[in-house]
Parts: C-alpha cells; sequence; structure tokens
C-alpha cells in the first residue's frame, strides 16, 4: 500500500502522530540523525512503533512543516541539513560577592510600553504570543462560566482563593514530584504577585536575597521595591545556580532567602538537575533560609519528562513554591498560586488580603475550567514544541547574522534567550538603535543590579517565527555590527592621532 | 380624576418618581414632616412640581414600600411613626497622639473566612450582598465580551491599563469636582492595591502615615505589613478627621503621608464637608504632605448630590486618589483604579509593574462597558436609597434591641454602622459569642492598632433587611446584655465578699 502523503487519511489520534514526531525531532536534535540522512520507511516506521501508516504519514508531515525533513519523490524522508550550527553558548556569570541596593532607573519602561504595540516587533517582553494560546477555548469557557456562575463572579474571592482552581493546581503538583494538597495553595494575581508575598513573608526591608545572575528584572525591581538587597550568585546557563558559591555565602553573611527561578530559568534558560536542587534544599534546611521557587517556566521543557521542583526535596517546610498560567495559557487573564508551606500560609494569606484581598473570580474559574476538562495536556505538548523550534529557528538566525564572537543559550525550555554579544557592544545603545528601527529588545543591564551584562541582550521567542522576525534579527545583527565599525574606526583613529 | 394608586399609570420617567420620592424622604429624615402628619396630596404635589399625577402617585408607592408614608382611605398618605428614635451618636474619637507600629495578630482571619459562608449572617465584612449588583447584566456583558474580544482578553494589559475603562473614569472624575483625563489614571486590582501602590509611592519602612481613627483594618494592616507607622487622628463621625489636631502633628513630627477616606469612611461614616476638604489640601500643600485619598464610597450618597473630592482642591499634585467599583458593581471582578497626579504618576506605574505587572483584563473591559452603555447613573440612584434605608433599618433595630447607653453612627453615605456599646461590653467576646451564633461582626479593636475600641463594632449593612437580619441585631443585643448583667453580678459578688 502507498498512501498519497499530501492527503493522508485520519490518523488514530492526535496524540500519537506527536509523540513520533517528537521521536524523530529527539533523533535529529541528539545527532543521531544526521542532515542528508533518509530516515526509517513509513512502512518500518509504522511496525517499530506499533502504529497505523497514517500516524506515521501525519507525523512525517509535522516534521516536514517544521523544516525538520523532506520528501524525495519515490526515495522517502530525509534530514534536512540545518541552515548553520548554533552559535557557543556564554559561560557561567560572575557577579560581585556582595549584595547590592537594586538601583536601576526607568529602563524597562519602554520595554513595558512596546508590548501592547502591534507595529514593533515583540522580542523585548517575554510574553507568549496569544496565536499559541487556546485563546478562542479559552474565552469561550469564560464567557459561558460567566453566564453560569452567577453571584460567584462578583462576590470577593477571599485567600486563599478559587477551590476548583486550588483543586487543579494540586493534582498537577504530583506530575513535579509533589503532593499538595489544595489547602496548601493560595491563588493570586499572577506569578509575580505570588513572588511579591513570599519576599515580604520571609524578609524585610534591609534583608538580603540571594538569586541567580542575571535574574528577570521584575524581581529585580521588586525587590529593589520593598527596600530589600539582591545579592547576585555565579551561574551557569545549563545547570543554575553555583551551589558551592551559595554555600560559602551563606557562612560568610546573613540571607534571608534564596530566590531561584530552578526550571528555564528567565533569561539564562538553565534548569537545575534533580541532584542540584536536592542538594539546594539540604543545604538551605541546614541553614535555616527559605527558598523561593519560582516555577513559571516548569511546564515548557522541549521534549523529555516535565522537570521537577525542588519543593519535592523539601523536608523542613522551608520552600515557597510560585507558579502561574501567564506562559501557558492567558498573561491577561492574571492567574497564578503559591503554595507558601506550613510555615508561611497563615502569613502569605494575610499579605495576599492586604495587597489586593482578592483576585478576580472569573478567570480563575476558567483556567481551572480549562485545567479540568480543556485539555491542558494536549495543548502543552503541542506548545513545548512550538517554543523548542522558535527557539531553535532564533538562534540559528542569531548564528547567521550576528557578529562573530556572539555566544548564545541553548535552553532546553521557555522561549527566551541569552545573547552575549563581543565586548564592545553596548547593548543599551543597541535598545535604543533598535527601537527606531521598531524593534524591542531587553537589553542585559536590566537584569543585574551591578551595572553588568552590558553587552548582553535578552530576546524573546514567544512570537511564531516568521520573514519579519527574520528580517529583525538580521537588522539587529547588522545595528551590533555597525557598533563595532564604529568603535574600530575610533580606535584605528586614537591610535593614528 | 382619581387614579388607582394600587395600580398607576405608568409614570414618565423611572428617574423622575425617584427624585419625587427622595425629596419627600429628605423632608421626613430633616423632621420636616413629622409622624402622623399629612403629606402634600397626589394632585398638589403634581402641580407643585410640575410632574404627572402617575410620577406621583409612583413616587408615593415608593415611600409606602419602605415603610415611611401609609394611605388613610379617602384621606391621603400620612407620615408614619418611627419605631423608634435613632440612638444618639459616637462623640469624636480620642486617639493617643503617638506613631504606633501596627501591632494586630489575626483577628480579621475570621471575618475574611466568614465571608463566602452563606450560613453565617454577613454583618462582618463590609461586603454588597450580589443581590443588590446589576450582577446579572455584568456577568452577561463579560460573557459577550469575552466571545468578541480575542487576543486581547489574554494578553497583558500592561500599566497604565485598560484604555476603554481609564477614558470611563476620568468622564466621571468631572462629577467630583476634577477633570482628569485618561493619561492620569492607572487601573489596579481593587481599591485595596492603588492603596498599596500609593503608600509605597510616597512612604517608606519606618516612615509615619496619619489616618482617621477608627479606620479600616485592611488599610491599617497594609500599613503594618510595609513597616510604616499609623498616626490615629481623633475624628469626628460627621465630619471626619479633626484639622486643628492634624496641623499640631504637622509642626510636631515627620509625617510622611496622610491617607483620608474623605466621603464615608468605614467604619466611621463621616463626610468632610467641603470647606475642610479645601482646608486640608491647603494645609498639606504647606506642608508639602501627599494625600492618599480613598473615594470608594463616594458614590454611595444616600441622599443628594455626589460629594466631591479633596483632589478637587488640589493645585500642587500632592493628592493621590484611589477608587474602585467593589462597592457599586462587583467585588469579585477587582477593578480599581488610582490618579496619582504628575509627582507620582511614573512610580506608580512602576510599583503596579513590579506588584502585579498588570490586571485582569476582561473584567475591567466589562465594567467600562457598564460605565458607558449599562446604566450605571440608574442603578446607582437605586443602590444609594437602598443602602440608605438599610443602614436606617438597622440602626433602627440597634435602638430596640442593644443594651441602654448604646450609640450608634447616623451615615449619610455607605453601608456600615459604628457601634458603641457601654464600656464593660468586650467586643471581642462579642465576637466570639456571635460567631457561635453564626452571626459575623467586625470587632472595634481591628479598627485601631492602640487596643483601642474594645466596646465598640462595626456593623455591616451592605445586605437587604430581612427577619433573619432584625433576629440576628437581636441576639447581638441580647449577647451584649448577658455581658453586662455578668460583670454586674460578678461587681456585687465581689463588693459582697
Amino acid at each position: 500500500m502507498h498512501a498519497d502523503p499530501s492527503n493522508p487519511p485520519a490518523p488514530e489520534s492526535d496524540h500519537l502522530y506527536e509523540k513520533v514526531a517528537d521521536k524523530i525531532a529527539q533523533l535529529i536534535a541528539q545527532g543521531d540523525l544526521r542532515a542528508g540522512e533518509r530516515i526509517p520507511s513509513v512502512r518500518r516506521m509504522s511496525s517499530q512503533q506499533g502504529v497505523s501508516i497514517a500516524t506515521v504519514l501525519q507525523a512525517y508531515l509535522v516534521l516536514e512543516n517544521r523544516g525538520m525533513i523532506a520528501a524525495r519523490p519515490k526515495s522517502g524522508y530525509y534530514v534536512q541539513p540545518r541552515r548553520r550550527v548554533f552559535p557557543p553558548e556564554p559561560a557561567m556569570s560572575k557577579p560581585a560577592p556582595t549584595a547590592t541596593l537594586v538601583g536601576m532607573s526607568g529602563l524597562m519602561g519602554r520595554l513595558i510600553e512596546a508590548v501592547n504595540d502591534p507595529a514593533i516587533l515583540p522580542m523585548g517582553a517575554a510574553c507568549p504570543s496569544p496565536q499559541l494560546l487556546p485563546t478562542q477555548k479559552l474565552n469561550r469557557i469564560l464567557a459561558s462560566l460567566s453566564r453560569q456562575a452567577g453571584n460567584d463572579a462578583v462576590e470577593y474571592d477571599m485567600p486563599p482563593g478559587c477551590p476548583a482552581l486550588r483543586r487543579q493546581v494540586a493534582r498537577r503538583s504530583l506530575d513535579w514530584g509533589c503532593s499538595l494538597s489544595s489547602d496548601d495553595i493560595v491563588t493570586t494575581t499572577g506569578g509575580m504577585e505570588a513572588i511579591n508575598l513570599c519576599l515580604r513573608a520571609v524578609a524585610g526591608p534591609g534583608d538580603t536575597i540571594a538569586l541567580e545572575s542575571p535574574t528577570y528584572f521584575g524581581i529585580l525591581q521588586s525587590i529593589e521595591s520593598l527596600g530589600m538587597k539582591a545579592l547576585e550568585l555565579p551561574s551557569h546557563p545549563r545547570t543554575g545556580v553555583c551551589l558551592e558559591t551559595l554555600e560559602g555565602e551563606l557562612k560568610r553573611q546573613k540571607i534571608s532567602a534564596v530566590l531561584s527561578v530552578t526550571n528555564f530559568n528567565n533569561p539564562l534558560g538553565s534548569c537545575m538537575p534533580d541532584n542540584h536542587k536536592k542538594q539546594l534544599t539540604e543545604l538551605l534546611a541546614r541553614a535555616e533560609v527559605p527558598l523561593i521557587e519560582d516555577d513559571i517556566y516548569g511546564d515548557l521543557a522541549h521534549h523529555g519528562p516535565r522537570p521537577k521542583v525542588a519543593r519535592a526535596w523539601d523536608r523542613q517546610g522551608l520552600v515557597l513554591l510560585c507558579g502561574s498560567y501567564s506562559k501557558t495559557l492567558a498573561p491577561g487573564y492574571r492567574v497564578g498560586w503559591v503554595a507558601p508551606g506550613p510555615r508561611f500560609l497563615q502569613k502569605v494569606k494575610h499579605l495576599k488580603y492586604t495587597s489586593t484581598v482578592a483576585s478576580a473570580s472569573l478567570p480563575q474559574m476558567a483556567v481551572a475550567e480549562f485545567l479540568q476538562n480543556g485539555g491542558y495536556d494536549h495543548h502543552v505538548r503541542t506548545l513545548r514544541a512550538t517554543y523548542g523550534e522558535q527557539v531553535n529557528r532564533m538562534c540559528e538566525a542569531i548564528g547567521e547574522h550576528f557578529p562573530s564572537g556572539t555566544r548564545v543559550t541553548r535552553p532546553a525550555g521557555g522561549f527566551v534567550l541569552w545573547v552575549e554579544l563581543p565586548k564592545s557592544v553596548n547593548s543599551l545603545q543597541l535598545q535604543d538603535d533598535a527601537m527606531r528601527h521598531r524593534i524591542s529588545i531587553a537589553p542585559g543591564p536590566l537584569f543585574s543590579c551591578q551595572q553588568r551584562y552590558t553587552n548582553f541582550v535578552r530576546l524573546s521567542c514567544g512570537h511564531p517565527w516568521s520573514p519579519r522576525m527574520e528580517q529583525g534579527i538580521e537588522t539587529l545583527g547588522r545595528l551590533a555590527q555597525e557598533q563595532l565599525d564604529s568603535r574600530a574606526r575610533a580606535g584605528a583613529g586614537a591610535a593614528a592621532a
């Protein structure tokens, strides 16, 4: 039997073909299947995997659409050449070992203002494109709940917040190595409120919070606005925060809490290995220092299993775990949560009440309903692969268009890239220049309070890859090169003078 | 012509009869029409006011339903006797003139937990009953927006927030004596977030905030959680904060900001007269001290015009004005706003971003739509009269059932009563006893950080008056009397021993 691949019969299940496609994609990513090699025939794959011909055809179609394989008439499917190898990764960060009063100016204003302007190419803020989210389905659920909910919709949903949402979060916590109950959870207005509540529950003004460097600027700004100090720790783009340094600092100075984005950290993309997570919780348990764990990107591994959270190894009730559906479902719904643990639960509930009283009821109910009956797992499976592909595409484009000497992270999850340009490129100037070309980027200095990372930028891959994106990267590369050239000329001029 | 009052013809407009009814109600309230007196005949009122017979009949029907007048066959309408005169009002508060670190325990936990429990009689938290709110209409608007909104619903609505909502708030600001533009406004997750942002914009840990005493506990707790100190000022149940004391304190100590609920303060019910508002802003302008003005109850005058805000007299950009739709439309939508003024606008926007990034998009859009096309003015007119009536009913019931010596406020707006019981009644014990009877009340000590008001309670009249409410007040009165009796017995026993 030879099916027509341009019009394949219906596959057994829409989950199955994705699994087959993922398997092949992984073989390619790992280098087990190389550019130009023929991949197993449809028939062979079908019998090997115990799935129908239709399913395999569907899987190959998906890979073809992603540009990973190509059909050659009467011959089969072949792995497409990657356009270029990825640039190398940045080395471990080396911040100064002193706690600093976060002192950034309104650097982020432009970044935030650019978010809702469709004329600007969105590589600045870490926002997922609504095209990739189940926008219509969620809005329909919200509409339907809104018609049914009656009084529940307009009444205060007092802390700990929406019971249905807390049940769904608790149920899913098994996937992360925890077994939370709904009573462990307090719902919040997005992930940032969760982090703010945790910071205020464990520390006060003047206290020191240790965290990865670079760190998401929203967290640094939050620490600043609470009058706390940030101690930036060296961090590896694959494995995250350096535990040896943390251990030393815990002996050297008073640290009130550690804040870590353990999985697919923003902007580094690092994902702490399980044994690091275990060590981290043990280290902090000995020192009796709380860990604020921000797992906002945890569901977004590009391949493989969902990573665990450090909370899974917590025996002392010292890990305050925060999450949100802003990167997977709907940023505009503002649905987040925190599991503060028994020591801090009452305090977090109280702070939630004094900060915003309650969160909007209906968006929480809609997210709970989507988690229960809306196909969240299926959606996230697709989203993970899509983000993975978008990250790869941007990585390649950077390799192609950015000045030589550029380094870029290879995150295994999430959708941001941390790009190290040659030393003499000034990323603040690059942000200015890019904005004149209607391109939004996040300059490196935002991600530290030590005036570091002046030659780094964070680029968001949250929007579908497109010729416009490719052109944007090309423009950025040219602008960076122009800085290098003008500095080289100035240097030559100075030397000649 | 003699129309049949049990089946009146349609009145000219549903606004007109309310105005006529309000006029009569006011004459009765002021004592210009006394119990047993005949009110003007329908025909006379019709020609006097230049409205139709039908409109007057409709107005009289409304007053009859409220129990304020009664028809006597072939004779006309007469003012009904009040069941009892209202108890006297409490005197001006006398807090100690020292700034105090707010130090309340989890007193409010029970209050908050009781809110979503329908088995408990809701006289504790200041929540409007969803029966009195345009619940169905708002939910329908939200449902319809949710189906149309598409991407706007799920994307981050970055600060300053929803443009349509900001336009509507700005448009209405003319009613309060301001002329805000939409650019002056930042939307928030309810009124409490607005207040938190303002506090953090103008003061830091250790700083002193001067405010009315008693004050809503959420504000005191917020000040505590920010590490600030509260300076409680003597306040009059009709006119609000004592300006002479404030003026003296401004000279005596460093005050970083004044926080005032100028209109229908919670729990006092005071409404600062216009000349006080003017004096207050002038006083603070001279001292260059910001005023955080919380106008959450401003739309809820029981009679007469909507009071102005102190911001109307602000010439220095020192008044940060906060508002919310939690008491008028839908607490569960969490829609509030702040107009921080030019000096603090950027800082408030920045703090909003670092606290919760954005507020949920759809509830803001729904409130904006209701403000524009939903009949907000009509709704609020009805709500004001209803709250007024509920406040009166509870006031009367307190007069009837509470121990002699009880005093109670006579607020001209809002829906809470501040009740002063005889000195030896302990309101914390009363809260305990009441909770055993499934009645939620707010004990006085919550409203101060000086262990004051031990014999005060705040009662919410946000729910429709009912036999169950009446019975609740009777039970509370009995519980208070039992405390007095047992203390009298203990005193007599001690004297006899």
